[in-house]
């Protein structure tokens, strides 16, 4: 870049040599590319796995702010503990008594910046280059992405419609013993695949957690996110001392807030916490406040209640328009809760190739490659229903099924061509 | 914990063995713990490194949430872009503009967490365990704990009156010449000694820093707390394209926000966003949307010569009773700004004990050990004046100048047996 005649005195900086042999690989993620990319007039997306904003309790957290502010502001806006404010962390213990008539100290809770930074720091304490990681098979990318940086291998264990296969799952953790640190699971309406393990599928992986020196993460995002009510317990609460539970207020409040919580065994928290110091000394402690004044002062389980409708309603549109206009041949998910529908095409199809085209016609979804660790996941396709309504869902999926069955019907040769 | 009788397919688990080598000597912060001990009714902190709560703007930040929720809440409380709020990146571009007539691209410019986010991040990006960095002797404790989660070494430069030794730096640098990745400095009104950098002093820095193949990583939390107005220039003016400039607005608006930034050049600016990703995804959209809306609404220079005026009287009240209380022979730092005043105790001191029982009087410090890298510090202990106003301020120091006189008349066998 530079023109001038450098100077004997001045040595030529050499970027690439100065960042650390985790960079080497990282590529910026495609999810984020795309939300970048895609968009303008008319344009319906499937892709990002983004709150419906029509949500969002804009006028109840205004009140929340004004209270708060006007009652506490040198506290407020202050630095604050690490762990996370004590009463939004009591909000949180109270909520898994509630539903799962779980006790869970609040000591073992802390307040992070989404979960995507629980995950982070997990990564951060537990993980060594090398170590192994277990994850489902398809798995969440954004887990995968935070883990990446620690260096780990990845061994991933096949997911089926009732959770996780049990069997693999020991054989795994046998092959990998002395190297697994954890294995990080979604049991409630899984990303990407929408599927929610059975209450006898955790139970089974509680047992085969317990005997191995091993730990459970449980990235539970969407728990709140049921059509039908309440699911079934965490696994956390046949664990105890093994178990790591990741949780969100992005999907029942607001992503914007950047709020989420990690609880773990004291031992394990210890530790968590002075990552945490390291990494950002505390969580946004004006929107913990607010949060937390908003939760205490408004019908919570009201407002959840019609999170579920409008997902169930918009989830129900998209199997249907997916029924209409995709082959019969063509399986995908039916999911109970959450924001997602995995979709399974014919072995040669090429999602990344169907992707670009569906992209010109104005519509897109995220192609499966992103959520295998293996270089699988070429025929897959995650379709998000959480942002577009009914009618838009509709045009929505008419459109990318245009796309497909072109695809579909080219011969195989342009396939290979597209690879 | 468990009593039962432990089933054989049960494995106890074994938690040590699964944390990674980096948290092996990791003990959580002294300045946290005291934090959490330190307090209750007449007891004076001279502590923390908290800004004045009388400087929060309360009234003008709920103003700022109903104005931005009421116009635009579907952006403001939805997932946003990793970089961070873009007319947030031009307040800040605009700002160094004004300020240095520095010409920053926004696409060098990343909203973090707090600038401990951003010393975090540029661990994440640039160190490899064994890497070394050199920072300032003594230098800031936040940024030695988010670094030492990346296993470096750590350098340590003499800092004088004027600024860093410039040929103790250039030795440095040649020692570590391969491993050293960068230089971290706070060259205005320095955490922990109050010293400010001469502009004189900035220009070798840069001269040396362009003869190696290393960044310097300039951390300017305080840059606006100058007691008579503008600092010289950052050190990122004379050095472009290896210079890495950290700013926050803890200190001119509310640490409770937890927004800072982060300025690299491109090349590092794009392995900073993936690792931010992994990290958080992004900063707090509401709090960066709030917070950009108070900036655009309110005359912040105003704002800022209040806070400029408030701290210089509480400094001038800390030396005055330092003056009054202390003999002559004990020298301390004379700040230009920010926060801090740094005292030098006789060879023989002991700040530890001397805190221990400043507790006890209901007075408290930082000990100088957690500023240095090798073991160093005893004798030195940081006072902030940020918090006090000036009556208790005199009233502090009178108690501590009691409590450190009784230690320095004490036979030197006593302090052997408290270290």
């Amino acid at each position: 870049m530079h023109t001038q005649a450098v100077s004997s005195r001045i040595m030529p900086l050499n970027t690439e040599s100065l960042f650390a042999a985790r960079m080497r690989n990282m590529r910026p993620s495609l999810v984020r590319e795309l939300l970048k990319n895609a968009g303008g007039p008319g344009f319906i997306s499937f892709a990002g796995g983004l709150p419906n904003p029509k949500f969002f309790p804009a006028e109840a957290l205004i009140a929340a702010t004004e209270a708060v502010l006007r009652e506490d502001a040198a506290n407020v806006l202050q630095y604050a503990v690490s762990e996370g404010y004590p009463p939004l962390r009591e909000w949180i213990a109270a909520r898994y008594k509630q539903r799962f008539g779980l006790d869970i100290p609040i000591e073992e809770i802390l307040i992070t910046s989404g979960s995507q930074q629980g995950l982070d720091l997990l990564g951060k304490v537990l993980l060594d280059p090398g170590d192994v990681v277990i994850n489902e098979r398809p798995g969440y990318q954004g887990a995968i992405h935070a883990l990446s940086m620690y260096q780990p291998r990845f061994a991933g264990v096949t997911l089926g419609d009732a959770g996780l296969d049990v069997d693999e799952l020991g054989r795994t953790l046998q092959t990998h013993s002395g190297r697994a640190k954890f294995v990080v699971i979604t049991p409630n309406y899984q990303n990407p695949t929408g599927i929610t393990y059975s209450d006898a599928n955790r139970r089974a992986i509680a047992d085969v957690i317990r005997r191995h020196n091993v730990l459970l993460v449980e990235d539970d995002p969407y728990s709140e996110l049921g059509f039908a009510g309440e699911t079934a317990p965490p696994v956390r609460a046949y664990l105890e001392d093994r178990g790591v539970l990741l949780g969100s207020f992005s999907k029942i409040v607001a992503p914007g807030m950047r709020l989420g919580w990690l609880v773990a065994p004291q031992e394990i928290m210890r530790r968590v916490v002075i990552a945490k110091q390291g990494a950002d000394f505390h969580s946004n402690n004006f929107a913990q406040r607010v949060l937390h004044r908003y939760l205490i002062s408004n019908p919570i389980a009201e407002h959840i209640a019609r999170i579920r409708a409008g997902y169930a309603s918009q989830a129900r549109a998209m199997i249907a328009a997916l029924e209409r206009h995709l082959p019969p041949d063509i399986p995908f998910t039916r999911p109970q809760g959450g924001m997602f529908i995995w979709v399974t095409l014919p072995e040669a199809a090429d999602s990344m190739a169907i992707l670009k085209d569906a992209v010109a016609q104005k519509v897109s979804f995220l192609p499966g490659a992103p959520f295998f660790t293996d270089g699988d996941g070429r025929r897959y396709m995650r379709l998000s229903y959480s942002q577009a309504d009914e009618a838009t869902i509709e045009e929505g999926i008419a459109r990318l099924a245009r796309v497909v069955l072109q695809h579909l019907d080219a011969p195989a040769a342009e396939h290979a061509a597209a690879g």
